[in-house]
C-alpha cells in the first residue's frame, strides 16, 4: 500500500483535465476498450463517474455500461441519481452489481434499493451478502423519509467507564469499522446512549482519561422515526458531524452521518425550489421527455383553470373594454406587476419556513411588515405608472385607475405570498405547495378585478 | 468536570420545551433578571438563542441584550445574521464583545467582521487579542467570498515519516488544538501537504505505523483564492469532511471543514431562489421595511419596463380587439400558460447549472428535450383550450387562435427558460439573474403578439 497512498487524483478544480478524461473513456467505451476504459476511470472520483452516465445520450450510456466493473463499482451505484438508477441496474449483470454492492455501508444498500420497483428490489436484494441484507431489511421496515432508512448501522461504541487506553486497543483489535466515524458513542449497559466523544479529544487524551470525562458538553440523539427533514434541519442548525439514532426504548440502532444530512438538505432545497416553481418535484435535468411531461402537465393545467378565472372577470367587463380599448393594453401590466411582487413575498416566506426563521413568534411582525411593503411598493408603482399612462394617453383619470389598481394589487400579492404559505403551513402542508402557478394567478384575478371595476366605476 | 458531561439538554426535536424555555427567558429579560436569564439560556444551544434575538421585536432584542454576556456569548455572536449584526453589535458594550470573542476560532471571527462597516469593523478588530486580530487581518486580505475568507487557520499537521505513536504524543502534549478537526494533515519538508489520515484510521492502527501508510487514497486541497462556491461544491460533489487549503505556492495555509461548507453550499440555494424570485439576494425574513423595500423595489421596475412593452404590443392591436372585446378576456390565459411554463423549465435548468448537472456534454440535449415537451404541453392545452373557447364563444375560429397562440407560446417558454440560463451562464453572469421577472415577461409579450397577430389575420 506504500507507494499508492498519496494518489494523484486530478484536481478537482481543474476541470479540463478531469473532462479530457472523461472524454476519452467514453471514446474507449464506444470502441469496446474495457481495460482502457477501466485504466482512465481508476483516478476519477465515483462521482464524476455517476455524472457522467447521467449526461451523455442513452446509446453512450449503454456503452458505458457494457464495460461492466471497469466502469461501475458501489461508490459509482451509491451516487447515481434516481432518474436514471432503474436503468443502470437493468443494463448490468448479476455478477457486476453483486461485487458493487460488496463494498458498501448499509445506509448507502438501503439508498439504493428502496426507491427501486418490487422487482428489481427482489434482485438487487438477491445480490446482496446474507448480513447486508438483513440489515437493508430492517432498514426498510422503517417509514420512507424517516431517520431509520438514513442511518448506517456500523457504529463504534463504548461503555462510558472506559478509558482512552481501552478504547485505542479495542479499536486497534477490531475487525470491521465503519468506513467513516468521527465519535466513539458511549452506551450505558441497556445500550442506550449517554454521549459521545469525538475522536479530536481520544487522541489529545492521556491513556488514562475516562471517556466520560472527556464527553461533549452537549449531545443529541434524533428517533428512527423521525422524518429525515428534522433530522437534516438538526445537523445545520447545530452543526453536528454525527449523531446517534435510538429506537422507541431510546437503545441505539444507528448513526447519522453528516454527509447524508448534507444531502438530504439538499434534496429538500430542491424539493421547494421545484415545488415553488410548480414542477414535480422528482424532477431532473436527466429524466426522459415522457417523465418530463408528466411532472409539469398538473400544475399547467391548474393554472389553465385559475386563468380562466381570470378570464371569466375581465369578460365580466367587456363592454368598458369595448369602449375604452387602452385598458386591454394595460391589464398585463397589472397582471405583472402583482405576479411579481407575490413571487417574491412567496419565495422570502417558503424559505424562511423552511430554514424555520418564520415562526408562531414572528409571523404577524412578517404579515404587517409585507402589509407595508406591498403598499410603499405600491405607492411608487402607482405614481410613475399613473404618470406614464396620463401622458402617454392624456387622460388623467385612465393614470389614476392603473395607479390605484397597482396599489390594491401590490398589497394583495404582498400579503397573500406571505399568508397562503402560514396557512398551508398551519395546517400541515409543504407551504412550497402554495407555488407561483396558484396564488400568482390568484393575485391576477384580483387585480383583473380591480383594475376594470375601477375603470368602470371611474371611467363610464 | 466530571459531573457536568451529559448536560441534558432540550432535546432538538422537543420543540414544545425549547419554545417554553425561550418564552421564560424572554419575559425574565423584560424583567431585567440577568440571572434568571443566564440559567434559562444555560442549557439553550447559542443557534438556539440567536434565532430568538432574529425573531423577536426590535424592543424585545434590545431587551435580551441589555442583559449582556448573559445571553450573548462568542457562539451566539457567530450564528446571529448579517441582517441584525451590526444592530446586536452596537449594542453590547466592548467588554461583553471582547469576552464573547475570546472563544471563538479564526474562521468564525473573520466570518463576524468581514461584513461590517468600516467603524464597527475597527471597534471589533480593537476588541480582539493581538494574535487573532493579525490572524482576522490575513484572511480579509483574501478576495471576498474566497477560500481564505472560509478557512480557519487551526491546524493539525505531520511530517510524513510520523508514525502513529508519534502522532499521539504529539497531539497529547499539543497546547491548543481546534475546536474540531477529523483529520492529522501530512506535509513534505517545504510545508506542502501531500496527503491526509482520519483520525479513525490513526486510532486503530498500531503505534508503530507510518503515517504515510495509512493516509487516504484520494485527497484533495483547494487554493486559498478559489471562489467559496467551488469549495461548496467540491464538500457536495466528494463527500468530504475537511480540506486543507493551499496558497498561490501550493503551501499549506489553513483547512476548511464541512460546518462551513454546509453554510456556503445553503448560502448558495438561498441566493439560487431569491434572485430567481427577483429578490436582492441578501433579504432575509428579519430584514427591516426598508431593506425589504431596497431588495425588492429594482426588478419590480424591471417588471415594469417589460410589462409596458407587452402593452405597447396590445396597443397595436387595439382595432382588433375593440372588434372582437373576447380577445382581451383570453390575452391572460396565454400570458399565464407561458409565465408558468417558462418558470417551470427556467427552475430546473438554474437548478441543473448550479449543481452541475447541466454542463456543454448535454446542454443541447437538454434544450431539444424542452422543445419537445413545450410542443407536447402546447398541443395538450391548445385542443383543451381551443375546445372550450370554441364551444363557450360559439366560435371555432376563436378556438384555433387561442390553441395556435399556446402551441407558440409554451414553446417559446420552455425554450427562452433553459436558454436564457445558459446564456447568462456561458457569459460568465450568474444564471439565476434570468429570474422569473424578465423571462416571464418577454414569454407574455411574445405569447401576446402570437395571439393578437393571429387573431387579426385569421378572425378579422
Amino acid at each position: 500500500m506504500a507507494e499508492t497512498t498519496v494518489r494523484t487524483t486530478p484536481d478537482a478544480l481543474d476541470a479540463e483535465l478531469l473532462e479530457a478524461t472523461l472524454d476519452a473513456a467514453l471514446d474507449a467505451a464506444r470502441a469496446g476498450d474495457a481495460a482502457r476504459v477501466e485504466a482512465l476511470l481508476e483516478p476519477v472520483h465515483p462521482a464524476d463517474v455517476a455524472d457522467l452516465l447521467e449526461q451523455v445520450s442513452q446509446d453512450d450510456r449503454e456503452a458505458l455500461l457494457a464495460m461492466g466493473s471497469a466502469v461501475i463499482d458501489g461508490d459509482v451505484l451509491s451516487e447515481i441519481s434516481d432518474a436514471i438508477r432503474e436503468e443502470v441496474l437493468d443494463a448490468l449483470p448479476d455478477d457486476v452489481v453483486a461485487e458493487a454492492l460488496r463494498d458498501l455501508d448499509s445506509d448507502d444498500l438501503v439508498d439504493i434499493v428502496e426507491d427501486l420497483e418490487a422487482e428489481d428490489q427482489g434482485r438487487i436484494l438477491g445480490a446482496m451478502d446474507a448480513a447486508d441484507r438483513v440489515a437493508v431489511e430492517q432498514a426498510l421496515a422503517w417509514p420512507e423519509h424517516s431517520a431509520g432508512r438514513l442511518m448506517q448501522r456500523e457504529l463504534v461504541v463504548a461503555p462510558e467507564h472506559w478509558t482512552v487506553g481501552e478504547t485505542i486497543d479495542f479499536l486497534r483489535k477490531a475487525d470491521h469499522l465503519p468506513d467513516q466515524f468521527y465519535h466513539v458513542i458511549l452506551v450505558d449497559p441497556r445500550l442506550m446512549p449517554v454521549g459521545y466523544v469525538t475522536l479530536g479529544r481520544v487522541l489529545s487524551s492521556g491513556r488514562d482519561a475516562k471517556l466520560r470525562d472527556i464527553s461533549e458538553e452537549s449531545f443529541r440523539t434524533v428517533t428512527a422515526s423521525d422524518e429525515e427533514a428534522d433530522v437534516a434541519y438538526i445537523f445545520n442548525q447545530y452543526h453536528l458531524i454525527s449523531c446517534p439514532v435510538v429506537d422507541g426504548a431510546g437503545r441505539l440502532v444507528g448513526v447519522i452521518t453528516i454527509d447524508d444530512a448534507m444531502n438530504v438538505l439538499d434534496e429538500e432545497h430542491e424539493e421547494d425550489m421545484l415545488r415553488l416553481a410548480g414542477v414535480g418535484e422528482e424532477s431532473s435535468i436527466s429524466d426522459g421527455i415522457w417523465d418530463t411531461v408528466k411532472s409539469r402537465l398538473p400544475w399547467l393545467a391548474i393554472s389553465l383553470v385559475t386563468a380562466n378565472i381570470g378570464a371569466l372577470v375581465i369578460s365580466q367587463f367587456e363592454a368598458v373594454i369595448a369602449r375604452i380599448v387602452v385598458l386591454a393594453a394595460l391589464m398585463p401590466v397589472v397582471a405583472a406587476m402583482g405576479g411579481n411582487a407575490a413571487t417574491q413575498s412567496l419565495t422570502v416566506a417558503v424559505r424562511a419556513l423552511a430554514t424555520r426563521d418564520l415562526t408562531g413568534a414572528n409571523a404577524w411582525r412578517v404579515v404587517r411588515r409585507e402589509l407595508v411593503v406591498g403598499l410603499i411598493n405600491g405607492l411608487c408603482f402607482a405614481a410613475v405608472m399613473g404618470l406614464a399612462a396620463w401622458l402617454l394617453f392624456g387622460a388623467p383619470m385612465v393614470g389614476s385607475v392603473i395607479g390605484l389598481a397597482l396599489i390594491i394589487t401590490l398589497i394583495v400579492a404582498a400579503l397573500s405570498g406571505v399568508l397562503v404559505p402560514l396557512l398551508l403551513n398551519r395546517l400541515g402542508f409543504d407551504p412550497a405547495l402554495s407555488s407561483g402557478t396558484f396564488v400568482i394567478t390568484m393575485t391576477d384575478v384580483i387585480g383583473f378585478f380591480a383594475f376594470l371595476g375601477l375603470a368602470s366605476v371611474m371611467l363610464i
